[in-house]
């Protein structure tokens, strides 16, 4: 790199750090405002949120880091080149084209919208009236529409969408592989419910006191790797993992006294989100570098400890017999087996965030079909409800009585999240095949797990994910980990080998 | 006003809201650091730290709010007028030309030498070694004295120092009224050691258990007013009360299982601190008059519920029946005047922040002698120690042993707070004299505390200080509420009283 290209650099390294530090701060009063802001602090939240934001927009979109961005692809750095101050380039670039191109007052237009339209879809959800949400559904998909057009895309609308959340991704390959998922998993479905067994659920459903599942969770997130050092673990009523930093990522989840799988799991799925964030490159912080390489991935890594780690056999030999110190109320006279089975209890339901693993993606691949229908204009939003009931059905052979439980259950829409629900099942396709491969690598995890060492598994993904950031996009990054495109059949192998052994199918 | 004048005055308004708003967001981030943060989010706390304070100060120093002040002034608000938009001119005006008189470098080498310096005095601290801290304060205060020059003063150079805490305030006018309150207050102590009586504080030194401690601040906090709904009570090594803006105001405090008095009294103290903050007029919020008045003022309000009202005999009247239900442990078979007597308990001690009501102040006289004669030239700073402990028994009748629990026990110094000290005995002298009126005002307070009713002073409070914000500097204030400028009197009369009974003087 020339002189002049490494002065260039970093002075843009200066201004997106501050960028990101100050994006940092407006993180924090985020969590505050969810963990322990007194509710008589919203109003002066909202301003102090307002302000920041403002700050960092203003920053941001100055014509000075265009011109940077400019001179640097002048002076001959190649965005497309494979090393950081490449990819960096590449990912500044691409987010200061879309940032300068929508109007100020589009992006004022939503913001107001979205807050408007998140009260009215509270209403509506409350009293199951879809069409009282209606017109604010048609705004907010108008309007971002009209962002779509003013960032463009190539192929249909709905790809400007997904790529604030999955930079790369296009719906024809999304749509191809969740096809495939689609036809495998409804099949496995129907042969579990037609097995005629279910595990004893009531197992989960005891007495499991708040303050030893607090205790019980930490030890299982400390074991598998989240640095309590470098984070906090808190009580919200909405979990979430978020991060100001290296240094201070922090989770939280939600205790049901009768519920262990709630905490625990969730619990175990933001720790693996936390995890990723505590592993990216401190030496790129305030770069896209140092940053998650997209949603899908993100959530790869928390399904993954959840699920694949969270839910196996291996991982409860580990940790059964401590569950059962810690409760024996609930679980003396359990076997391993009895209590595996019921953590990994599969059943069609309404709600989206109560499935489990298996119909979990059936409930993504429907708001998929649905989102990118209605947002490339194929169907109507008024359209939207009747055909939520007759695509449910014949995912999951039962109709939802009214849209609360149908397709009004959901936040995102009100709040814009257009683009969102993939990542969802990305992150799963995404864990299944990297899992997949760490198993080829590492040997027998299993045996691993069942001694309570997650390490390997735990330097394995430092070192072949979370070094990198957004060095590489999603989809190259699947490439280059595990030498194939993303496709369904990790996934479902993994769920076909699980279930088949459970359901004895 | 002229239209002109009340537009350039909302124009003001505006920015300082701005720059309030984001000092606020600055404010959360410490609140954070002192209660949740985990340790490794130490280092990019720091740089968020200094990326806000700077943006505070390069929009507080902008030319642009000085050529406002200066067209406000031209078109014909007087500062010095009494009304709330003047009141806001004269404190802008004040902090402007402060901020900036006050060179950049300056600035700069204050807070580097400060960082170290704090760093140096903790070591030589630890090793009770004055000479080892020596150059740090002489630099520190070489420093500050340029920073005295530069914003200029009347009289001595300290008064200065004083400006930046207690807008107005003179040494003159401070060393007379400390004059009369320390011979008469050495007289007290020296009557009360040689009455040879003295409480059993066995008494407070038995098991409280923590949470119950919790349960039983939190309800007293409540009871004299504090609004847990704009407001939170958690827990730190060094308590303190912060605020974020109307609606969020946080106070915190320290157990120790086997000292009632620590966290009970500090509990009241904060709290205290906290409904000045939370009755500060929302609609003033982002002008001077929607902050406190000043430290002094502040500390009257922490003072008066912690020692006037929560050490009186009256408020144990109420709340002593509900501390033997919390603690019957601690408190069954003690009598209220033993429990009163305990936690009124008068011994001379080393530690100013162990030191009792009465003794308390002695400390403060001590120190605002001793940094008023350092900074102004009078003494060395390498004559510290040896006058502090020549004072120190002349004052205490006790000698210290070593330097560590003689000058170099406090902060306050190797912080570059020098001017701050006097404020704590401001706030009693305050206090005292609030107090009184308030009981010539309202009747029989006796009474009202021993009823649990805490509202009239409350709002007596509410009315006379806490909606003035800075509309009034201190000395006017009690001039305009007690009818007389600050004299030692009222606060003698009251430990007079309150020890004469208790050692029957």
């Amino acid at each position: 790199m020339s002189d002049k290209a490494k002065q260039l650099t970093e002075e843009l390294y200066k201004l997106t750090r501050e960028i990101t530090v100050l994006n940092s701060c407006q993180a924090i009063l985020d969590w505050d405002e969810r963990t322990y802001m007194p509710p008589n602090g919203s109003e002066n939240r909202a301003n102090q949120a307002a302000l920041l934001a403002g700050m960092v927009h203003d920053k941001f979109t100055s014509p000075h880091i265009g011109e940077i961005i400019n001179d640097l692809v002048y002076a001959g750095i190649d965005p497309e080149a494979d090393s950081f101050d490449s990819a960096n380039l590449r990912e500044i670039k691409r987010a200061y084209d879309k940032a300068v191109k929508v109007p100020k007052s589009l992006v004022e237009e939503l913001s107001r919208t979205i807050t408007l339209g998140q009260r009215a879809w509270q209403e509506a959800r409350e009293k199951s009236d879809f069409p009282a949400f209606q017109p604010w559904m048609e705004k907010i998909v108008k309007l971002k529409r009209q962002q779509a057009e003013a960032v463009g895309y190539k192929g249909v609308p709905y790809n400007a969408m997904l790529d604030d959340f999955e930079p790369g991704a296009s719906t024809e390959h999304i749509a191809k592989v969740f096809a495939g998922l689609r036809d495998e998993l409804v099949k496995l479905l129907t042969k579990i419910r037609e097995s005629g067994i279910e595990p004893d659920r009531s197992i989960i459903l005891r007495d499991y006191p708040v303050e030893r599942q607090r205790q019980f969770g930490t030890d299982a997130a400390k074991s598998i790797g989240f640095n309590f050092e470098s984070g906090r673990l808190d009580e919200t009523v909405h979990p979430f993992c978020t991060g100001f930093g290296p240094g201070d990522i922090r989770i939280t989840t939600r205790y049901d006294k009768n519920h262990f799988p709630q905490a625990f799991f969730g619990i175990l799925h933001e720790a693996g989100h936390g995890i990723y964030e505590q592993g990216l490159p401190a030496e790129n912080y305030g770069t896209p570098c140092g940053e998650s390489a997209s949603l899908g991935i993100h959530e790869s890594q928390s399904r993954m400890w959840e699920n694949m780690v969270g839910r196996s056999k291996s991982f409860w030999q580990h940790f059964f017999p401590k569950a059962q110190k810690a409760f024996p109320e609930a679980l003396s006279g359990v076997s391993i087996d009895q209590f595996h089975f019921a953590v990994n209890d599969v059943r069609s339901s309404y709600i989206r965030v109560e499935a489990d693993e298996a119909t979990y993606n059936l409930h993504i691949l429907l708001r998929f079909e649905m989102e990118s229908a209605f947002f490339n204009g194929d169907i109507e939003v008024a359209d939207v409800p009747a055909l939520w009931s007759e695509k449910f059905e014949k995912y999951f052979g039962i109709k939802p009585d009214n849209d609360k439980v149908g397709c009004l259950q959901d936040v995102h829409w009100s709040a814009g999240l257009i683009g969102y629900f993939p990542t969802y099942t990305l992150g799963n396709l995404f864990a299944a095949q990297f899992f997949a491969k760490a198993k080829e690598d590492l040997g027998d995890l299993d045996s691993q797990f069942a001694a309570g060492d997650f390490k390997p598994l735990f330097g394995w993904l430092r070192e072949n994910i979370h070094s990198y950031g957004q060095r590489y996009r999603a989809d190259d990054l699947v490439e280059k980990i595990t030498g194939k495109p993303l496709t369904h059949q990790p996934l479902m192998e993994y769920l076909n080998g699980k279930y088949g052994e459970l359901y004895k199918l």
